[in-house]
């Protein structure tokens, strides 16, 4: 309960920061520290020590001013309520290559995503597995979605299809659509989106380089 | 010349955003359309007109007020300018899980990103192929790269030596740095920095789907 109030009031930049302080501050716990100040955390990662000690005001923790945060009890409150400590269970539609490579990165399960299950509709791919994950023909979904209750779609389908795609899973079940594609789709209220453009990162270092 | 210039000037947030409209565009094209107007865009990638008009404008295409752009032209200079076209090398430093499956994705290289090598301390994957690139002893990187010349260094190492390995990729000859890792890295200054944190998305699905 406390969690959802939580949840509710966080700002998204505040939510981005606080994987980066659970970061450092496992660093710091396999350097044998226990205790970690705001302060200390500031230096090492370029965020004020008042903005980190604001952002961490969300989170069901008490600092002790003059003393800091007790290091693992920050990692647990940390982990748990970024949702790493819980198991969601994901589909990934389209497994072309950036597909397959989601499929094959087991490290995402220890970040709370679980891929349980890809679908395409290329008969080379349908039927297979990846990672011991089963690719399975995209006009199974809806059925197979009763079974499996996936509530986080995973879309990297060409993007030409992006959106009737999104709308299928929608259909079907999916709450949450973590987008991969250039394309910018649109969800009804309620549908969480979150765009990851690999190729809108790609362009912004490209043309760093390049001034 | 007037690449460097146009480059030089665009904030960060409209060449963001100019992946969509190539995307959006691209589509159009393989629809048989050969002309599109910023109204049409701003219909379906919800930016307004004016904005995708002064987003445009620092691509060096020219709208006809009442006609729109040409679609063919528009695609071309937004691959050329976003850098798509070119090919960048790229060296992924930490073939673990994430590291492997970027490896496997051939879909980069479309985007101009070309993989030419992975480097890892891990002797059950060194001097093995991944999607036939070769994966190096990291040790090896300084001598290897006087060859092979990468600009681009993927990083997805354990974030506990995210830094050390950073500044050793520097060391090496590498001018940007395309961090995976949940840990806040510093690089000097004219070091170009992506920051691409699969985890923090990951927190922000999360977090929304339970509010």
């Amino acid at each position: 309960m406390s969690e959802q109030i939580y949840s509710a009031k966080i700002p998204e930049p505040a939510l981005r920061r606080l994987p980066w302080y659970l970061s450092y501050v496992k660093l710091l716990q396999s350097q044998g520290e226990s205790i970690v100040s705001s302060t200390q955390i500031a230096k090492k990662i370029d965020v004020s020590a008042s903005q980190i000690a604001k952002d961490l005001s969300y989170v069901d923790i008490s600092g002790k001013t003059r003393v800091g945060y007790e290091i693992e009890e920050l990692i647990n409150v940390l982990e748990s309520f970024l949702g790493f400590t819980k198991t969601h269970s994901a589909v990934v539609f389209g497994v072309g290559s950036l597909g397959a490579a989601l499929l094959s990165d087991s490290g995402l399960e220890q970040f709370g995503l679980k891929i349980i299950a890809g679908f395409d509709v290329n008969a080379s791919i349908v039927n297979k597995r990846i990672n011991n994950i089963p690719v399975f023909h995209t006009s199974e979904f809806i059925q197979k979605n009763e079974k499996i209750n996936a509530e986080i779609g995973v879309l990297t389908v060409p993007p030409g299809i992006a959106q009737e795609v999104s709308e299928f899973m929608i259909h079907g079940g999916i709450k949450a659509i973590w987008n991969f594609t250039p394309f910018r789709i649109r969800v009804p209220e309620g549908v969480v989106l979150q765009n990851t453009s690999l190729y809108a990162h790609l362009a912004v270092m490209f043309n760093r380089l390049r001034s």
